[in-house]
Formats: structure tokens, sequence, C-alpha cells
């Protein structure tokens, strides 16, 4: 294809009428290296700006996903997927908890860009535990462990990787189709038969407005019909932090005390709706959310996480004794007066945690696995002046005080505010 | 400047609230190289989309003309710019014309690209003529000869120079703030004090319709007026070629016989106001239109032109003898009705002579001197079966064959039709 076609497609996008035919021409060419870099970028941002029909945006989706070869058989039974938010450990528990009832689970994950980590990251905080596996590691600690959860691998939808790396520096990443088409890409590749997705919704999400998010879950359902997947979301609440802990190794004690039946209400709340759903996804037998809450207080679904932590190399005795270690408590927010939590801004509590060192501003930049923030203030909780609201944990006393004061911000108290339901909709196809 | 800092810049170009301030950014990280060119390409597309205002589109143009450094001193006292068209050979004619009443015109231009060689391409066609010229040259020729017309050289508006390229394959040209900012930045480093535009309207302009030529003119007038030059714009027409050659030495055939006075009405009317409003700007003593139609019947201009073309270099006697060589005349369309002359595609016309081989796709192609088209046709003339409508000039029997076709479906012979004036609106500002 020479560069001067592409000028076409380009010329489609920019005037909002993009077609199907054009969405191969720029998967294979993003994928080969075809067109460059400025062509594929200006058809970003007409895209950003002009959107794609749905027929548009699930073609893209299918070439996306078919631009690293035929679809490996997916040794899991369902997959799911966050758009993601402040303080989501979601994936470390629903995982072996869904797993711990009989339906495999197999997940790749990308790696987190922005306030704080991603999954991955908070996986490899565990000492020994490794997620750039082979393909046949996956499937043997499937077969052994029923879940795995390893980095996504190069030949997954390589034309997705190329676009959302430029993506990230054109400012087109806010984009409905060029969302759903990233995510369900990847799902599709993966070839996992049933999908649930989390949608998040409000400040600390992609989606600040539920009217958009829905919009977003309902074209990303589509998508998965279209291509003959079984799929359902969750919009669920960002609006403030998920749980308390925010940052790598806090979140995985709080993912290991949740699997302890001992998880903030909030989370746990969340991971049943979820795990509950994705069993259903996978046509379990029985009601999947009494199953779901058995298996967090019986010690089922810790057990289960113990041995995948241990399959994928992960130090288990670790684990079993304790938490993981964590930078030292530096500092406390406490509330200077009586009243309500009406507000937590999640992306200021995101970025006190970035600055910390719990996330990452450039690809490859290193992260910190025990820096970030707990903020036991939950909209709606009720409380009295010098009540703990966030602890801080800290590499240095400065770096405390500069986060504390972040914090310190995110949270207003007033007189009344009513607690937000964690799931806002459940969306089936 | 990181390149993470420009991304707030394209995030306003994309909401369509894009700042003065940001077009620093935009000129010097294309001029330096320091913008990768992704970066360049998305805030394009946002701008082709979502526009300037205008003291925003005078920042970018101011910034884009201070890019290669101070402006020279201009040895001219008044330039002229076509926004460009399908037989458009007004400055061979205008420059040597003006200056033989005593107004010296050193003009800069940039190479074809597109249906027909630009203005140094049919310069180039007469023997021994030199385009590519030292900023010395260029001052020593217009103290000898009055009137220079030179390639742009690489430190004029260097940031322009990226920008139009990427323009160019990322379907981002054909946007007002964008043509008007790079016009008007060459304008403005070229430091001419007075500024005549040609704005072309029709078919086989950037404008199809009146209303956007008269904003582009208005806004290049703006932006000429907040720089402290003065400038006055000219809306003509290209809906159908102008006057009657298209093709390079066709083309110098033609202005040659027009600067004798014996040129197509057409394009000695456009000839004779255009010349006439740059002397006006240039403060001309006297009625300019009537000195301009002395100069072209009584062989002042004339004498000019031969001047010119030997200080550039080209070989007087050829032209002072008779026209340049062309290819053979190896077709003709004839009317194959009475009637009139509805319409004459330029734009048919134009594609005509570039697949004869008289324009360039790529930059760098070299172009036919001798080929191109000779449409005799002019809307509103009244024709009978079998009066020639064109003639074709061609390297082989089989290219001028196909051209035939392409001419022969450009022109319409209907029972009545207006004829167009030249010149459609004069602005100033």
């Amino acid at each position: 294809m020479a560069a001067g076609d592409f000028r076409d497609v380009i010329r489609r996008a920019r005037e909002g009428r993009a077609i199907p035919e054009d969405m191969v021409r720029v998967a294979r060419g993003a994928a080969s290296g075809e067109v460059p870099d400025y062509q594929l970028a200006a058809w970003l941002m007409a895209v950003a700006i002009k959107g794609l029909d749905e027929p548009t945006a699930l073609a893209l989706t299918e070439a996306m996903a078919a631009s690293g070869g035929a679809p490996a058989v997916h040794p899991g039974r369902v997959d799911k997927h966050s758009t993601g938010g402040v303080g989501d450990k979601t994936t470390l528990v629903v995982a072996p908890l869904v797993a711990s009832l009989g339906v495999p689970v197999a997940k790749m994950s990308g790696r987190g860009l922005g306030h704080t980590g991603g999954t991955l990251d908070k996986l490899e905080s565990i000492p020994g535990f490794r997620v750039e596996l082979e393909r046949e590691e996956i499937r043997r600690i499937v077969k052994e462990a029923g879940v795995v959860v390893a980095a996504q691998t190069e030949d997954l939808a390589p034309a997705d990787g190329r676009l959302y790396a430029l993506r990230d520096v054109t400012e087109t990443v806010d984009s409905l189709p060029l969302i759903a088409s990233s995510i369900m890409a990847k799902k599709l590749a993966g070839g996992s038969p049933a999908i649930l997705l989390d949608v998040k919704v409000g400040r600390g999400a992609f989606m600040a407005r539920l009217e958009e998010a829905r919009e977003l879950a309902r074209l990303m359902l589509a998508i998965a019909a279209r291509a003959g997947r079984r799929a359902e979301a969750l919009l669920t609440d960002m609006d403030q932090p998920l749980g308390f802990a925010v940052g790598n190794a806090l979140e995985v004690n709080e993912a290991r005390a949740t699997l302890l039946g001992r998880g903030p209400a909030d989370f746990t709340a969340l991971v049943v709706r979820v795990a509950g759903r994705m069993l259903a996804l996978a046509d379990f037998a029985g009601d999947p959310e009494a199953a779901v809450r058995a298996a967090l207080d019986d010690g089922t679904a810790f057990e289960r996480f113990l041995t995948w932590v241990e399959a994928q190399g992960g130090r288990r005795a670790v684990l079993e004794a304790g938490d993981l270690e964590v930078a030292p408590r530096v500092a406390a927010v406490e509330a200077r007066r009586a009243g309500v939590v009406t507000s937590v801004d999640p992306l200021k509590v995101g970025r006190a945690a970035l600055r910390l060192g719990a996330g990452r501003l450039r690809k490859g930049d290193p992260v910190d696995p025990g820096v970030g923030v707990r903020v036991l203030a939950k909209v709606g909780a009720r409380v009295a002046p010098g009540d703990v609201l966030a602890e801080i944990f800290a590499r240095t006393p400065e770096a405390g005080a500069e986060a504390r004061a972040v914090v310190d911000a995110a949270i207003e108290i007033g007189p009344s505010a009513p607690a937000r339901p964690i799931v806002l909709e459940h969306l089936t196809a």
C-alpha cells in the first residue's frame, strides 16, 4: 500500500465518513509499519473528533484483533476487563475467586501508565512473582492453578500496541470508539468466549459521566455480540478511590484481606458482583453470588490465591504469613471538623500516589512497590475532629508531607452526603 | 521543550480553544525539529477540523514568519500571491509589467505540486532560466532588471516548510487558517511592504465557493493589517482554466503573447487588474490601469520581460524571435453540436495536463516543459459543430488520445450560459 493511498482513509475520517473497509488498512498499516506515524496520528485525531459509527468501530476492532495472526485458543472460560481507576485491585481478587469455584481464568494485562501502577505492577510487588510468561507456561499454569494473569504478548493485537502508543502522545486517548476498539481487540484476540466489562464512571475514570460510560459499555457489548462473544458490563463508581489502598503492595495487602473476608465494604461488594457475573457468563450452576461469598468466608478463595501466587513464582509463604512490607507510614490526614465526607477526589489521590513513586509517567519508568496512600474516608461516612481520614506511606518525611497536602485537599467534609452504590448499572447484550 | 508539554497544545487545538501563545511553540517546535512529526500531524488535523480564531491565526503566521530568523529587507516594493489554479501564469506577465512602470517586483515562489507545474516550472521551460538564486543575486537582479522571481530559500519561514510537507500527506491542506497562515508567513518573512492577493474561486481552486474564498481573503487581509502591511485581495474566477494554455512552455508562450497585447481576453483582463492594484498599492502616480494597458500595447512590458529573462540567465533571443518549442499538437477536441459552452471543468483539464507530464505528483518528480493543453473554448462562447475546442500537445499519439478524452469530457455545450467575469470581488483591508 502506497503512503498516498492512506490519504483517502484519513480524508474520510476527517469528514466523519470512515467506512469499515478503511479499518483493515489502518490495522494492517499500523501493524506492518507501512503507514508512517504522522499519518496514523492525523487519522487518530480525526477519529477522536469525528468518531466512528458502530459497524466501523467493530471493523477496526476485528482488524486490530487479527493483526497479530490467528487468535490462540483461550485457556480460560471467562475474561474480565476494567477501564481502570484509582485503587482498582479487582483482578487480584476475582481471578483466584472465580477459579476457586471451578471456572478457569486466564487474563492478559497491559502495563499501567498514569496515577498508579497497573495490575502487573501490583502483582510484581509480590516477591518472586513473574508476569512475563511464554504461551506454554500460561497454559500450564491455568491447568495447574486454574488461574493466570500475564503480561500481554507482543503478538496480541500489535496494531493496537502501535496505535495506543501514538494515542498517548497525541491527546487522542479519550475517544469512545478508540477506547472500545482497543480494549475489545485485545479481548477478541485473547480468544475468551465470555467477557465481563467493568466500566468505571466518575472523576477517577476515563468516563466522568454515567451517560458516556453507558455509551462506551454499549459499544463494547455491541462489538462483542457481533463478534460472537458473550459479554456483560457493570458500570461502577470511580468518583472516589476503590477500597482504601492506592499503591502496589498496599493494594495486594487489601486484596489479601478481601480474600480473607475482611476487605473494605465497597471493594468487597464490587468483587462479589464482578465474580458473580463472571461465573454466570461461564454458566456456573447455582447462585453465583452466594457461592462467591462462601468462598471468601471459608478460605477457599484465599487458598486458591496462594496456589496461584506460587504457580507464577511468587513466595507463597510471605502472603500466607501476613501482609507485604510497605514503606513507613510517615503522615496521616486527620479531620479538622465534624461532619460527613462529601467528596474524595480520586484523581488527586492518584496524583499523590504517583508522586510518591507508585505509578509511572513514562513507559519503562520503575515503580516503587511499597509507597502509596490509604484513604479510609469514604463518601457518606460521619467523621469527628481528629479522625484519621488517610495514611501516607512514603520513603521520606518530605515526600510524605507533600502527598499529605494533596490528599488533604482531595477530601471534603460537609453537612451530609448520600452514600454512593458501587455498582451503578448492569448492562447485558 | 519536552515532547510531553506539546500535548497541552494539541489538547487545546482538539477542543477548539487554541491560544496565540501556543503558536510560538508550534512554529519553534516545527522549525527546530523538537516536536515530532506525529504530534504536529495530530495538531494539524485538530486545527483542520476545529479551526483557529483570528488572533491565533495571526500569531501562527507571525511565529512561522519569524522561524527563519529576522526578515530580509525586501528589495521589491510590492509582492503578489495567487492561491493557485489551472493555467495561472499571471506572475509571468504582471512581474515585468509592473516593473516596466517603475515599481520593482521581487517574488519568491514555491515548487508546484498537483495538476500543473508552478511558476518556477513555467520559468524553467525557458532555456537557461535559473530560479535557484542566492540572496545577493536576487538583490543585484532587482537592481538591474527591476524584477526577479526566485525559488524561496530554505531559511524563509522554515516552520511553514515542515508543516506544509506534513499537511500534504495528512489531508490537512484545505483549512482556512492553515492556508492563510502558510501564505502570509512567507509574505511577511519576505518583507514586502505591500501585497496583492489573488484568491481563486471555483472548481479549479482550493476554494470552490465564493463565500469560502471571501473568508480566506478576509483572514489574510486581517493578518496583513495586524502585521502592518498594505494589502488588497481580488477574488477571481477559477471555475474554468485561466486563458487558454495549461502546460509550462505553452503558458510561457501565452504570457509572451499577452505581454505583446495579444493575450486571451480573460487572462488579459486579469493581468490588467492585478498589475493595476499592485501599482496602486505601491503608490503609483496616475491611473494604474491605463498605464498598464499602454505598457502592454507599446512593447514596454515585453521589453522588460526580455530584460528580466536575460538577467536570470534565460536566452533572450529565443523569446525575442518567437514562441518556445512545444510538443507536437497530436489531437484536437471538436464540438459535436452547435450551442454555447456552458462549462469547462478546470480540474479535468488540469488532470489531463498532469497525465501528459506537465505537472508532478511527487516532490522532486521532473516535469515535461513542452506538453499540455490549450482550451480555446471559454464559457459563454458560441460554437458550431467541428469548431476546435481544445488542442492536445503530447509526446505520443496514445498519451494524446487519453488526454483528449479527458478534456472532451471536461467541456459541456448547452443552449446558453452567461459569460463569467474574471474578477468577482475586490477586497481592501
